[in-house]
Parts: structure tokens; C-alpha cells; sequence
């Protein structure tokens, strides 16, 4: 298999980062963030989630961000929501893509959503009708390797839920995620090998939480697999803020790191990248991870200091 | 290729973490946290380095720390020496296992221990010739993939290095380092594949620094090409406390939880491991590393407070 040589980073600290901050980040700092992020190179960002402003006020001004990315040249603006009637109201802002999001264990789909799946499956078929041309549609199965309810996923969980989907919709990218971060390298190469079996000329995203210190090595087995578009969070931010040791999604600069080191274009400056990085650590209550950041700061301040 | 179903970890925090530490660890705070880590299953520790009280007086215990060590059963007391004279010394205290450290680049080798590569071959050659019937002797291939000075390592140089060595012992455990952490996982499998086929029978280990992000990836790469002996340092540690953001070993229990997740074994009982590792996280000053004690700690703590 041809290993891709250039990879598509989906920022999500916007959306996934941004709603574990236990206090809300005032619009004109998220707005400098969105724009650092789209100006190191990344253009494709979760910029906000369009949901019930009671259970997130985190990203109750979900309006004025979408139409801060919408000014950005070349920014698609993706948004979640969790049913046809947030997905209206997404459209309403502006929302280029849509990520609706449902789960592959019914335990989590119902305490995430509190929908079964098979309601859910309904949301999402009038989501696609109410759909218009321009905004595309991606699907998030969530738990698809792992449960934090019922444990491992089995793959035919994951395929059922997707034959489904992909009856409703042929033109439909789906995220595989890794929800829990408990998913090793291994399970995550045999599901995406299965998966691309089962389904030709599929659109596939992997997102990955560094939860147990295996994003990166997560994200490079979906690589091997021929994946090549990865969710990410700015500095890794994520987690939550009353559950300590929680963790963001796998570090934007370090699967920048990572790929460019190996060669595989990602599109995104570092330095402008580092930038952004140290600004969202410095949001309080940020819970952050990675540690490509530390290592640049180091090297930095080793410059600055005129050590070698 | 077969993939090894068990692994044997080595314990570097006492050496190479405690030694990064800016004040003195007491005696017995060293001796607790050595013991906990025997006793959670680590039988190798890297325990000490037998150096220059001068130039790392943090270690100046090493004679209390080897004897400690030799006191606990199953317990192979690995010796960091950079010459002969601190080797015959270490055999004095007792050392069952010695490590002795050579670079592959040139000017590494120079800054690390004040000799060319040819005067460090000199020094091992005399090592070896004094070498007791009850110590075995690794050599530690510091910079093999990648230098501070030179950029990348030629993996030439790392064969011709490999072949003077073999010639004047063929027992010798080799250690290929990733000195500065920048190595990725694609060329930590070019090398030990290229090694694996030039040099049969050997026994290699893989010692790796997660300073960017890619320690577990880089490990789980040379297991792949069936390196089953990985250097690990509990809690992370390690690092320069005058340098924010360096980073130690790649940690011991994002190893465990690796490997164990795979159903490889390690030995380790995690829970004893993260008691210990929990108390290293203590030591003031310490720059610790790693995701995995977070998640536990989080995980014990939702227990604890009934969160599910």
C-alpha cells in the first residue's frame, strides 16, 4: 500500500478543547486563537459545536465564531451538533460541514446524546434532508474501539452502524474515534484494515485522545493503514476540568512534529503553530498535553540563552 | 517475524532520572523507591552510575544504592561507568550488570566523556579485561540515530561502531540509544532492521527519550521488528531541571500499559508501579513525564469519589 505523503489535520480545539475549559473564553481570545490557527496552516478547524447553550455555554456564541471562520480565506468552518434541530441552526450560522455524532456501544450513544441509536440513526436521516448543497456532512462514531460502559467495541458493532449510515448517504466522511483513549495501536491498524475492506472508496478520519500515551502511536497505525486525515487539538487541550489527568485529543504540534519529521507534508508552520500553542496554555483552567511544545520552547529559550 | 510476547523492561530512574535531578535524593528515599519498584516487578534497574561525585555528586551514594539492590532477590543491578577506573570500582561495589556509554558521533562522544571515539574503544577493550566472571557488560550506544551536533546519525557509523566492538567481545548486550528524542518511528525500524540482518544473535536494547512526543511510538516500532528489551524510566523522570521542557526516558508505565493492553507481558504490577511512580512525581524538582499515571490517578479518584 502507498503510504499518503501529505496528511489533512482537523483542528478541534475549538470545539472539543474549548468546551472542557470550566470557564468561558471570551469571544475576541477565541477569535485570536481561530485566527493563529487557520494563519499557521491549518484550514480545516471544528471551530465550534452548535448545541443546547444550558449544557455547553462554553460555546454559546457558536454564531459569532462560525462567522469569524467563514472570513478566513479557504477556512471550512465544521460544526457539531447532536440532532436535526441544532443542525438547522448550524446551517443558519453559516456552518460549511457538518459532524454529527453518534455512538457504536448504546450505552454511550444514550448518555451522550440521550437518544438510543436507533433514534439517532432518525436525527441523522433528516439531518441529510434538510442538508443543503452547500455544506458537506461528516459522521462521528464515537466508541467505535472502545466503551467507557460496556469495554471493547466489537468491529461488527462499528460495520452494522455504517452500512447503515452509508445506506442513507454514499457521500459521507466518517470519524472513527478513539473516545476513551484506552484503544492500543494494534486494534487501531485492525479496524481501519477491516473497515476499508468492508467499504471501498470511503472517506475515513481517525480521532484520537491521548488519555494513556498512545495518540501518536494510534494516529501512525491508522497511517500505516493508509488513513490521512487525523483530528487534533491545539496544545492538546482537552480533557476535563473536575476529572484531573483527563486528556485532550492527541497534541496538534506533535502530529505536526511527528509527520513533517517523517517527511509527510501536513501544510502547517510550526513557529506560527508554537505560538497559538503557548497562547491556549496560558487560558486558565486549560488542561494541556503533548510535549513537542515544551521541547521547542526549550530549544528556543537554549537559542535565547546562547546555549547549544 | 515472530513479535515478542513478553517483554523485559529496564529501569533507568534510578540512574538516568535521579542523576537529573537538581538536589540531592536522600539515601533512603532512593532505597524506598527502589525497593517499590522491585517489588511492583522491575527485576533489572539501571540502579546507579559509579561517576565522578564531582561531576554528578547527586549520585554519590552509588555503593549504598548497588548494595541495596544486591540485597533484594532476582535483582540485576545494572552500573552506568564511563571508564575503567570507575568500572573497576562499580565491580568493587558489587555491580552485576555494567553499562558502559560510547556515542556514535564523534563530537558527542567527546562532550559526554571527554574522549574520542578511539580512546573510548581503548577504555572498553580494558573494561573488558578486567571484567569478572559475575558481571556482564552493556555497551550503551549514546547518539545512534541522532546527535545534538551533527543532526542524523549515518547508520554506518553505527555498524562500524558495532563490528569493533563484537570483535573484542561477542557477549556484550548492546543498547541503541535515542539520545535526543527527535528519532521517529520510521528510522527506529530502518535501524534495527538493518542491524537485526548485519549482525545475527546479537541482544539489542532500546533506549528511548519521549522529549517529542514519540517514545511509546518509537518503542512500539522496534518491537515490531522484534526488539523485546525497552529502557524506561518510572514516572517520566528525567530530563535537565535547568532546561524546561527536556524530557527523560520514555515513562515505565505508559510502557506496562502499552505492552500489557497488547497482551504483552511485562512482569509489572501496575498499581504497585504507580504508588511508586506517584511518590518519584514528589521528588522536588523532578521533571517528570508520561500520560498513564494521570489517567490511573483520575480513575482511581472517580472510583473514590463514586464518579462512574
Amino acid at each position: 500500500m502507498k503510504l499518503p505523503l501529505k496528511v489533512n489535520l482537523v483542528e478541534v480545539g475549538p470545539r472539543d478543547g474549548f468546551q472542557a475549559v470550566s470557564g468561558f473564553i471570551p469571544t475576541t481570545e477565541k477569535e485570536k486563537i481561530v485566527r493563529g490557527l487557520h494563519n499557521s496552516g491549518l484550514s480545516r478547524l471544528e471551530i465550534t459545536s452548535v448545541v443546547s447553550k444550558r449544557a455547553v455555554p462554553q460555546l454559546s456564541d457558536a454564531r459569532s465564531i462560525i462567522q469569524v471562520g467563514n472570513q478566513l480565506d479557504t477556512c471550512l468552518t465544521q460544526v457539531l451538533v447532536p440532532n436535526v434541530k441544532y443542525a438547522e441552526r448550524a446551517i443558519d450560522f453559516g456552518a460549511k460541514k457538518l459532524v454529527f455524532v453518534l455512538s457504536a456501544s448504546p450505552s454511550h450513544n444514550y448518555r451522550n446524546v440521550r437518544l438510543s441509536i436507533k433514534d439517532s440513526l432518525t436525527e441523522l436521516r433528516e439531518v441529510l434532508s434538510l442538508h443543503p448543497s452547500n455544506a458537506s456532512l461528516r459522521v462521528n462514531i464515537a466508541t467505535a474501539l472502545d466503551c467507557p460502559f460496556e469495554g471493547m467495541t466489537p468491529s461488527s458493532n462499528v460495520t452494522n452502524l455504517i452500512e447503515k449510515i452509508l445506506t442513507m448517504s454514499s457521500d459521507i466522511e466518517l470519524a472513527i474515534c478513539d473516545t476513551t483513549g484506552r484503544c492500543t495501536p494494534d486494534k487501531v491498524a485492525q479496524l481501519f484494515s477491516h473497515l476499508i475492506s468492508v467499504f471501498d472508496d470511503q472517506d475515513w478520519v481517525f480521532h484520537a485522545h491521548d488519555t494513556f500515551g498512545t495518540g501518536v502511536a494510534n494516529c501512525l497505525a491508522a497511517w500505516h493503514e493508509g488513513i490521512d486525515t487525523f483530528d487534533c487539538s491545539v496544545a492538546g487541550l482537552g480533557g476535563c476540568p473536575f476529572a484531573p489527568g483527563s486528556s485532550g485529543n492527541v497534541a496538534t504540534e506533535d502530529l505536526v512534529w511527528l509527520f513533517e519529521a517523517m517527511s509527510v507534508d501536513t501544510g502547517v508552520q510550526m513557529e506560527r503553530l508554537l505560538e497559538v500553542a503557548n497562547q491556549v496554555e496560558r487560558i486558565p483552567t486549560a488542561l494541556t498535553g503533548g510535549r513537542v511544545r515544551h521541547a521547542l520552547n526549550n530549544q528556543q529559550n537554549q537559542t535565547r540563552l546562547g546555549v547549544s
